[in-house]
């Protein structure tokens, strides 16, 4: 399975060493001392272990390297050049625009499945490739994490030891590069390598202590690794930070910084060997087909009355029966998400992630490099949990989808810790991000069908308690779209609204009715991107835009709207109705009130601005258009 | 040091179960098994070993309790009821409006520390009551953290583990309630008590597994790690949901519900003793008595220049020889933040926390609890790892403070991965939140003194490179304020920045005098609350407003002043010029150029949008005003 002595790792250390001086130096930036580090690991794993097809790189036999230590992203470009995927002009463009070879590694570059360089997603994205080569592609390849022992300290490593062990990922494979320095002075453990082997260990992995220098004692380790099946293995590899990079071999400060002196590194280092080693080949897997079958949506009739999130479970298994290709995880709530109606329906692609929704978001960053489509859930007020892994996500260009249920004020008495009224203003502002708000169970299930054809994060937010069904079974709803509820010429004012409060805006027009005042009612289930067009006309033709959300005033809806006004210099009035205080318990209907957001309320706002209008048109409160 | 065999064990345990299941009762809402299987934890930590003045809640000789698994509230207010500190009549106030007992545990009660609810939180915040007591307080009062067992699954606990250890805090022990079922069935580990005590010891904790309903076995466990010092304890208590609950006990499904048949399981309990125990008197420790001295803050000439970053750090130095309630917390980047110049000087006021930024927070609550001034420190883009760490201070009203440096694309060459360009949307939806992001070092000075004494949470964002000195030592800025620095009576435009595009500002305003067009530049420092008497003042007197930021287009700056405009119904279109693509690798003036955020790509989005203008006012792109 190995390779022998006879094999090139002192030539090949040799030459990631220099690559990746050379690299840094290039650039003048960089970490060598942290790829110095790691160098040996990387020979033997890429000289004697690792399989891959460099002209396939998404081959399903092809074995995964990730490098959660991201920061040193030039000793896996190095690594890759040694393997032939990439050439030595490329290997110097390191970190310059235009170049593949970002300071940290992002999957522009085929052979990287994932962004790194956020400490402790690495691993937690490799558990989302193991599950899928074990559970999903039936492939015997593995998964290799190159792990830092500074990123020990972040949780989220645990989740993933813990979600290992629990799926049995004999095929995740961790090593720790133990060099004992992070970016300020010494670690925690320094070269404790037995305290990362004990909780290695009591988290049900295999450990394995080696020295990380010794090229016979990485083989025999990586060796046994490959060789284990029932659990993951780490490698705890003690190492010196910047070995054999001449004089701050070992020392403390040359954390992220180009060598001063690469010429004199160089010179330590020798001749470059100039190798190029062809990686084994890859397992014979065949490709996986995927299948895609007509998707037959829930469908709720007018009339009655549904809860989103009971919409988003239905749907799910509706598009699971449609696409095999569609994979559900889940933080311990699937029985309030409803993600578990998928679990029982497709029980082989749901994943439970427990409380742990850094993991869960990881694990499906891993599970779409691999080509799936990801769905994941929990309560909407603990998906910010994730919001960094999210951000990466967003930076690696990979398509995750994210459901919060019991959004808002709905979970009443359980209080404010499980309200979730910042999450539409975290995820709005992720790049090429897409947040989608249903108020009724026929625009959830088509969001649902929507999100999954996406190709970027999509953030979807459902509710708690059954509202009225307003849309036929068969609308769609664009992406960006937003529907105009009600309309007539004499409107005085827009109500623009999103999810469940979209009733009590209905409720509100109805009440404004009976004292002769007209409401535009706009249901903007896109809150990003939202529809510009749509406000814009109804703020040319009524006197005042109010916005409604059960969320906080800052980032969501409101501020959504706003933008849109302002750019377009609208003097139109805008009144961002929102919750403004933290809640404290009660029933959700008296919540609601409290905060104004149900009919009453929201038709109080609105009789309330009207008449404040002043003939002042800018400079303070005013109307306009 | 602990109670007899007469100790009133089995009654205060038979109360605790009677009161949460009437509190729960009364509300409808709860988590009755949730708080039954920890009963017998309570009622014997209760009845023999908590130290506690009731009258006072802060005395420094309190032991504390934090709820970590705080849905479990009923059992504590229940518990606080045995120990005399609520009556009958609050009781049943659970979950109501307006009640200090809410639906998850917040410090509207007096006894309660930390708000919970979020799992995964109450031991890290644990963590920093107890470095206070041990390190700031020299109290030999306990800390003791209720745990849940599905909580374990969250990869913060294991920060918490990690921290609690490294610091030896022999006055921390965590109780583990292993009932074996989460909210939607068993956890992953079940009742295997010894995983999690092996985990624990990984970590460096002693770990008692006992039986969680026998008294006896509590009692002993309690009396070990109240003995045990020179490392943190946990006792893991195999315990049963829902146990004695008549007809639920040990079922699964009953996660989060009121009893359907309270009465059945009241009959069954028996009758109410009616206990009021009077808690061991609290450790005789004198109160801390805080010092304030006049600051003498960093003084940076006008004309030169500093980094915002580094003169966070020289003012925390200064804050701190002031103020010895100040505390600092940093995420093992100390020399980057500039957080470690405060640990050179006040060592004893000096935590480090790794690269564990929720733990970070975590700490910070429990110190802010203790009536510490806690500052935190990280990169910014690795701030809103600890996002739900933060919505969780702010839900508690406890104050933290974050600074993140190296913001926007400031790193450079690192790429997408380190750049914070969603911080300030985050921290902005935050309830009651302020945040500063200064643009000088004499503003960024002034803005540390002000957030100590600031009793909310504040996010201060600083930058990598040096900039311009523009504002003289001594100058004030208020919270809400900003600073226009430069306007005339022709100004065609305002440009509104914050931090170091403000000097890009005042480069493009060069740059167009030169072509015969005013620029106004504002320098609003304060991002919330915002100055918007000041925006809508140049909104009335120029042509077009241009927001410019180092941070993607929702939610930040341009949000902000977007909210204000429309809500004033100015007709003053607004551009919102902001990163708009996800950054790659590269020099620091490239990336600011490529993103036209220098003085050349400022200048000519303002040519750009003045050129533009359109007759029509409202409808499309336009002007007004």
């Amino acid at each position: 399975m190995s390779g022998s002595q006879t094999a090139p790792w002192d030539d090949a250390a040799r030459q990631l060493r220099i690559d990746l001086v050379r690299a840094t130096a290039s650039s003048g930036s960089g970490h060598p001392t942290s790829g110095a580090s790691a160098a040996d690991l990387l020979a033997v794993l890429g000289a004697s272990h690792f399989h891959l097809d460099i002209a396939d790189p998404r081959h399903p036999g092809n074995d995964r390297f990730v490098l959660s230590k991201g920061h040193a992203a030039s000793a896996l470009y190095a690594w890759l050049k040694l393997l032939g995927a990439i050439d030595d002009e490329e290997l110097l463009t390191y970190a310059t625009p235009g170049s593949r070879l970002e300071g940290h590694p992002r999957p522009v570059l085929p052979w990287v499945d994932v962004a790194t360089g956020s400490l402790g997603q690495g691993i937690a994205a490799g558990v989302g490739l193991a599950l899928s080569l074990a559970r999903l592609e039936h492939s015997p390849a593995r998964v290799f994490v190159l792990c830092g022992d500074s990123e020990m300290a972040e949780g989220s490593v645990w989740e993933a030891f813990d979600h290992a062990s629990h799926y049995g990922l004999g095929n995740l494979i961790a090593l720790i590069d133990v060099n004992g320095l992070g970016q300020r002075g010494p670690t925690a453990l320094g070269h404790e390598t037995a305290a990362y082997a004990r909780r290695a260990e009591a988290f049900g992995w295999q450990a394995l202590e080696i020295d990380g220098h010794d090229h016979e004692q990485i083989d025999a380790a990586l060796r046994l690794a490959t060789a284990t099946s029932d659990r993951p293995s780490v490698i705890v590899a003690r190492t010196e930070k910047g070995h054999r990079l001449g004089s701050v071999a070992g020392l403390d400060g040359w954390h992220g910084r180009p060598l001063t002196d690469a010429d004199e590194a160089l010179e330590g280092l020798g001749s470059h060997p100039g190798l190029v080693l062809a990686p084994r080949p890859p397992f014979d897997v065949p490709q996986r087909r995927s299948e895609r079958r007509e998707i037959a949506l829930p469908a709720y009739p007018v009339g009655g009355s549904v809860a989103t999130r009971l919409a988003y479970g239905e749907a799910l298994v509706a598009v699971g029966d449609a696409r095999d290709d569609v994979v559900v995880l889940d933080a311990e709530t699937g029985n309030s998400t409803h993600a578990e109606l998928f679990a029982k329906a497709h029980p082989d692609r749901f994943f439970e992630m427990f409380i742990a929704e850094q993991q869960m978001l990881g694990a499906a960053v891993g599970l779409a490099a691999r080509g799936w489509t990801p769905f994941t859930s929990t309560f909407a007020a603990f998906t910010t949990r994730a919001f960094d892994f999210v951000r990466m996500a967003a930076i690696g260009g990979t398509a995750v989808r994210l459901c919060g249920s019991h959004s808002g004020l709905s979970v009443g008495e359980s209080g404010a810790s499980g309200m979730a009224l910042e999450d539409v203003a975290c995820f709005r502002t992720i790049a090429n991000s897409v947040v989608l708000q249903p108020c009724d169970g026929n625009q959830a299930a088509a969001l649902v069908a929507t999100a999954a054809d996406l190709d970027q994060f999509v953030y979807l937010r459902t509710s708690r308690n059954p509202v009225p069904v307003i849309y036929q079974p068969a609308e769609t709803f664009a992406v960006g779209g937003s529907r105009v509820l009600a309309s007539a010429p004499d409107d005085v004012a827009t109500v623009v609204a999103s999810g469940i409060v979209v009733h009590a805006a209905l409720e509100a027009r109805g009440l404004l009715r009976d004292e002769g005042l007209s409401l535009r009612v706009v249901d903007a289930y896109s809150i990003k991107p939202i529809d510009a067009e749509t406000l814009l006309k109804a703020a040319d033709e009524t006197d005042l835009v109010v916005t409604v959300e059960d969320h906080y005033a800052e980032g969501g809806l409101g501020s959504a709207v706003a933008e849109v006004l302002a750019e377009a210099g609208s003097g139109t009035r805008l009144v961002r109705h929102a919750v403004r205080e933290i809640p404290t318990s009660g029933k959700v209907a008296v919540l609601y009130g409290a905060a104004g957001l149900d009919g009453k309320g929201i038709a109080a706002v609105v009789r309330t601005a009207l008449r404040d209008r002043s003939p002042e048109p800018v400079g303070g409160p005013s109307p306009a258009g």
